[in-house]
């Protein structure tokens, strides 16, 4: 009887421990609904792209990324347009997750926040070692409303590469379908 | 007599014409040196890359570039990553040509000028067709020794979806060989 229950016990906290597990590593970008999940940077659904993935660590937001060799500024350095647009999409990512949490709601739950880029500031700081995996951690600035600002910091090799200021803007599902449908016209 | 004089003529013509179309055709890229010459928006040796190529047309540079279908935003527009790349590399090249320019010399005249990204700021106006040909127009802000402050519009469709703001600092050919070389080690 004992061991019957501690085993239910152990049952529980290994469930319990799993939920833990895979909420911590769910990435916000897992939680956009498909018509805003074809992004080339960030989009789950985009085959070709990126795939980056941003979750909270505490109130940092934080992406790995591993450059592929060709993605080369200099030989043996990370070309500046990938910088830029990891930045871009980390943010945005961390954008809609802020506003998440600003409501005390779960990611994903409804109605879906998504963000756009209003506007993308780069500081390059150092040429960025083309060697092992990128980080990108990120910190929320403000909230005004629809328009988040985000600021990044970008490691290679753990030195900080470049900084980022985003301005990142809640559009709703109204505005997503009729760009959408504007296109197919 | 006159008729070979006049074949001649139309000889030199020729040539002289083809030249000058070869000549308004080689864009700023096609002069880098090769060790410069491997990045992923620009490079001509990263057969990988985006290989964007820019060219005068009076004071303005201009750029075209081709996106694929994969390089999506929402779906039918293009993805703000590429558009920030694009005007990166498209305001390095300008602002070397510039800097060839304010010194009366051939582009690809030695010693070469080679620019860096020092700061990338981009505003996203509206989202940016993926239909046809993106356009890129650069005019020089200013020049400051060897920082060269470049504004971009970046044009889908004719309508203007972007502007870019792009400091860039030129970079001797020492710098280049210590970085490429810490890189190796």
């Amino acid at each position: 009887m004992l061991s019957r229950n501690i085993n239910s016990l152990l049952l529980v906290f290994q469930i319990f421990n799993n939920t833990t597990v895979m909420s911590q590593h769910k990435a916000f970008q897992d939680y956009y609904p498909d018509n805003f999940n074809h992004c080339y940077g960030c989009g789950g659904l985009n085959e070709h792209g990126h795939q980056l993935k941003s979750h909270w660590e505490g109130d940092i937001a934080v992406a790995k990324f591993e450059p592929k060799p060709y993605h080369t500024s200099l030989p043996g350095y990370v070309y500046g347009g990938l910088i830029a647009s990891l930045i871009d999409c980390h943010s945005t990512g961390t954008a809609a997750a802020a506003l998440y949490r600003a409501e005390g709601r779960e990611l994903g739950s409804e109605p879906p926040f998504r963000c756009v880029t209003a506007s993308l500031n780069v500081k390059y700081l150092r040429p960025c070692p083309l060697k092992g995996t990128l980080e990108l951690k990120a910190t929320v600035k403000e909230i005004d409303g629809k328009r988040v600002t985000i600021l990044v910091d970008l490691y290679g090799v753990g030195e900080i590469c470049a900084k980022g200021e985003v301005v990142a803007v809640a559009v709703g599902e109204k505005w997503v379908k009729r760009w959408i449908e504007g296109a197919a016209e």
